[in-house]
């Protein structure tokens, strides 16, 4: 969680042959300078980020016209993705994704919202028939927002229709979507207050809450991520609007040299919930974050990258049969893809660079 | 190294039934479209970084006056470097930092330069006296070049005026600049066919050659990175320049849909010589990347994860003696600025925030 350079009171008062020893008062201004710099920074990245999206809009349109006709270009691009993603897909996820992922796409749905930022995005994943689940789409959107203490990706559970017995989830994006309506339905009638303690006495959050406990072994389906919420807690438009209003006053009061209240009404949370008893996939934002600004910028380095070893490795392939699940996590997704190439193929004409 | 998509001749032909089987020729039509539209997002790129450090210079600018005044504010920032990088810096580094590293600075030297390249750039370290050197200041410049088959960041070694019995590099630093050195007289005599021959009979080359071979003993001290030439071998402006032109050339002719003279006069390259063999930090190039695209954007951050750090620690942290020598290789830098920090300061007054 992003600490407030300005809520803290004192610095290392160091003293040594190369600075004189500064005062806790000239420590405090540093860090006031700071936290008013940082927001500078801010802007200056948000700025960015609209400038990135207007300059690759065009591009990324392009390349999916290009890479629609291209079979399995994703599919082959998941696998070069780094290790850190990696981790978050299963043997069986990446099955699923050979056989039937057609297209992902990154869009940036707040860029030029006044009250959204351009940090928020949202990744759709389009599929072709499957045996795991009826959506032909999966739209993940994930809302860059700000509570008084912290700030991130928030987002809803997206509903999976799943086949029956092929729940990769094991009920546990069913469960989050249950609680995330119940959620609303409460925020509707409740007012706001302790809304904490009575969200956690629904019948849905119980029944979440006992899910993830119980459900410890191996490690989940990347599909789980489907029902993410945060890494912290949900956070609606409007308390995020609010806390951006009050950082605003703040800075303001910063710039002008003015006195801070500190710490005013800060006991009116229910900090002593634990908001991550009914997290399914408490990494989302970071796997989603990876996603959007990894794979996505990247994918015509990783799908080179893919075929490169493909080359590669052309003459030692063994074409795994598909229904073989490879259990250590390993799954050879050229294996997957590549079962219509016929060994007459001419051999790799590329010539070995040097490195 | 970076592949040519558009030398690649033959892509998986795959036939399943999410798509037809595309011919070689189609498949080699793609590639060629992806071989356009990946100079297009590299312009995009180039734009970006130019944008991004118009609008961030001023605010550099800024950070630099505060934190001149706040002691060991880059040390206490180097402290919170992510693994990859530490791992590139040794405790008796750290400790040199800790005693009189005083600034460091990054800039793009070539960003308004139609011969040169945004992603180009310079990194200077200054430094208040200390017992292992002479210089007040070392500055490491990294040009982007392009040949034929490679392109990234080469350097010149920086020339380390060590004091007597004092050099952490053990003669690499200078061995290096010596040959650097070597080369250039070289350079200037020979016509430039089989250099890689001529080089490698220079005296200096010998002399760096096996003083590397024979340095086996523990990882490198960070001021290696000096004298750092490339991941790949040296690259002048003029090669690089030649380089540019020729693959423009080819990209315009793709855009135009002519066919391309494949692979022509490649012979004449000294493909067999081991440029590595003289290289004193192989991975300078990325390490040089972490310090320019992580440590310089980032280094707020990383000075409040020290305090945060501080804060938290406040109590337990025990002062170690500035001269131990920790030899598992963790050093504990917050000990070695804090000397001056009177235990009469208040303690930490910022609140513990929930996650």
């Amino acid at each position: 969680m992003p600490p407030n350079i300005n809520n803290t009171t004192q610095l290392a008062q160091n003293s040594d042959k190369m600075a004189a020893p500064i005062s806790p008062e000239e420590t405090l201004a540093r860090f006031e300078e700071l936290s008013v710099l940082e927001a500078e920074f801010e802007d200056a990245e948000l700025e960015l980020i609209r400038k990135s999206t207007a300059l690759n809009e065009p591009l990324w349109k392009k390349r999916a016209e290009i890479v629609a006709k291209i079979p399995h270009f994703w599919t082959l691009v998941l696998e070069q993705i780094p290790v850190e993603l990696e981790t978050f897909i299963q043997p069986t996820d990446f099955q699923l994704f050979a056989n039937s992922l057609q297209t992902i796409e990154v869009s940036r749905f707040e860029i030029d919202d006044p009250k959204g930022s351009p940090r928020s995005f949202s990744i759709k994943f389009g599929f072709d028939d499957n045996e795991y689940f009826f959506n032909k789409e999966l739209e993940k959107k994930f809302w860059y927002r700000k509570s008084k203490d912290w700030a991130g990706l928030v987002s809803e559970p997206v509903k999976i229709v799943w086949k029956k017995g092929k729940d990769l989830t094991e009920g546990l994006t069913d469960a989050a979507y249950d609680l995330a309506q119940a959620k609303k339905t409460l925020a509707k009638t409740s007012g706001g207050k302790s809304k904490a303690k009575a969200e956690a006495s629904l019948p849905e959050y119980k029944t979440l809450a006992s899910k993830i406990e119980d459900d410890t072994e191996g490690a989940p389906s990347f599909f789980t991520w489907f029902g993410f919420v945060s890494s912290y807690r949900w956070i609606s438009a409007e308390e995020s609007e609010e806390a951006d209003k009050e950082e605003k006053t703040r800075l303001e009061k910063l710039k002008r040299g003015e006195k801070l209240d500190d710490d005013e009404d800060e006991d009116d949370e229910d900090d002593d919930a634990d908001y991550q008893e009914t997290e399914v996939f408490p990494q989302g934002d970071e796997c989603a974050t990876l996603l959007a600004e990894d794979v996505w910028p990247s994918a015509l380095r990783y799908f080179k990258q893919a075929h490169e070893a493909d080359d590669e490795e052309l003459s030692e392939i063994d074409v795994d049969d598909m229904d073989q699940d490879d259990s250590d996590g390993e799954i050879d997704i050229r294996g997957l893809v590549s079962k219509g190439r016929t060994s007459s193929t001419s051999p790799p004409s590329k010539k070995q660079r040097k490195a």
